[in-house]
């Protein structure tokens, strides 16, 4: 439990991937390494411990003290499954590039255009774990690093997830709880992303992005191909070693 | 993991109380008890383990079966605090009734009508665990137990919290899925509550609404005095002990 002196003015969800980390680079640009909190939730995901490494590495280059840092452990979604990523029967493709729909918009979406590694209503559940931390230590802040466009094509990535989600934050919480979500790398392309981390100093090197390893990554699965044409395109080599990258680069 | 072949049309969120018991027998009416699944959300509450009890009895008593049931725990509210429910540090206040407030909106509420035992943004985290299991298994109604008016004033109680989130379900999940909240008590009155209830063969005897002992009920938290002023107005004997009942009786 936080005491009521250290007062965090904003939540940083950290998942460890490269988007989140870049997140929390500009959560602290803004707010300063003494002002945040590292909310970090793990959900039965197959790579679940290398990305709690990513988390705690990423939390202690920039010095955030334990009592900023919340692990929190969503066992549930393990029973629930219906995704590649907490069902082991359920293969993580690879070699296939998701490919972004034209519209990031409902109407223009359909049911074959979310990869088998949605995880059914996930960032609800940081959110909400987020808006809990935050209202009962008075931050007025949550950083998450969704990304629309350039990413897998998941619903609740999208600009109107977080306004729908913010309605709810308003209607939720107490009358004078006043909490705004923030999205700092929605709209960038991934090489963008990687840019933007580069000039903030953000750890990158330290980051965990692939879905299915969690010894060296696999460079396949379709999160290591996003990664990997991103730190193309930005012109930066990307820190990681992978096991399988000459295929693909 | 539930099987393909069973196939719930609504998830049933169940704490165990008066409400979401009334609020499962309305679903059961309308779908069938061979086509619900209830859920129960333990958050590290004072009552859990009773709670817990309740859940299994009422779930027992409509012979729902094993694979219909999912218990999840969320242990991070004792992580987070801010309320009296989940930190033991703040006590539960006894022989306040909680005067709701004259209108149900926003605008209308202060901080000091918001009381203690608030779990801050507690039923996102309740309602995001039911659409992941509503989706991942295809149902399309959640049904929970929510009361606006005749209750302790939580915000997230109110009708216009459960439109709010109904978009977020609407934007955050799979294009095909269709996924609604019906919140079947939520405008009514408790006492109006316990003779639904009876008029619907509900458990009532098995429920448990005590915010501070898992033995015998206090008698004297809010939870326990909105109870019992409900059976009083309903002209119906609560079927439950309690310990200290007769002066508030």
């Amino acid at each position: 439990m936080l005491s009521p002196t250290s007062n965090p003015s904003a939540i940083i969800l950290l998942s460890g991937g490269m988007d989140s980390c870049v997140s929390a680079a500009e959560a602290i640009a803004r707010h300063g390494k003494d002002r945040v909190a590292l909310l970090h939730a793990g959900y039965g995901q197959r790579t679940q411990s290398r990305e709690r490494r990513a988390f705690t590495e990423i939390a202690d280059f920039y010095s955030v003290p334990a009592d900023r840092r919340l692990i929190v452990q969503l066992d549930h979604f393990h029973a629930i499954g219906g995704s590649a990523l907490t069902d082991q029967s359920i293969a993580v493709p690879e070699n296939q590039l998701h490919a972004p729909a034209s519209s990031s918009t409902r109407a223009g979406a359909s049911s074959s255009e979310i990869p088998v590694t949605y995880v059914p209503f996930r960032n609800a559940h940081f959110l909400s774990v987020a808006v809990s931390w935050a209202e009962a230590v008075g931050a007025h802040e949550i950083y998450i690093g969704a990304v629309a466009e350039d990413s897998s094509g998941y619903p609740d990535c999208r600009p109107e997830y977080y306004r729908a989600f913010q309605n709810v934050i308003r209607e939720g919480t107490r009358p004078e709880t006043k909490i705004d979500i923030v999205t700092p790398v929605i709209e960038l392309k991934k090489n963008q992303i990687i840019r933007r981390g580069v000039d903030l100093g953000a750890p990158l090197h330290l980051t965990w992005s692939c879905y299915q390893n969690d010894d060296l990554a696999c460079g396949v699965c379709d999160s290591c191909l996003l990664r990997l044409k991103a730190f193309e395109e930005a012109g930066i080599p990307d820190p990681i070693p992978y096991r399988r990258a000459t295929a693909v680069r």
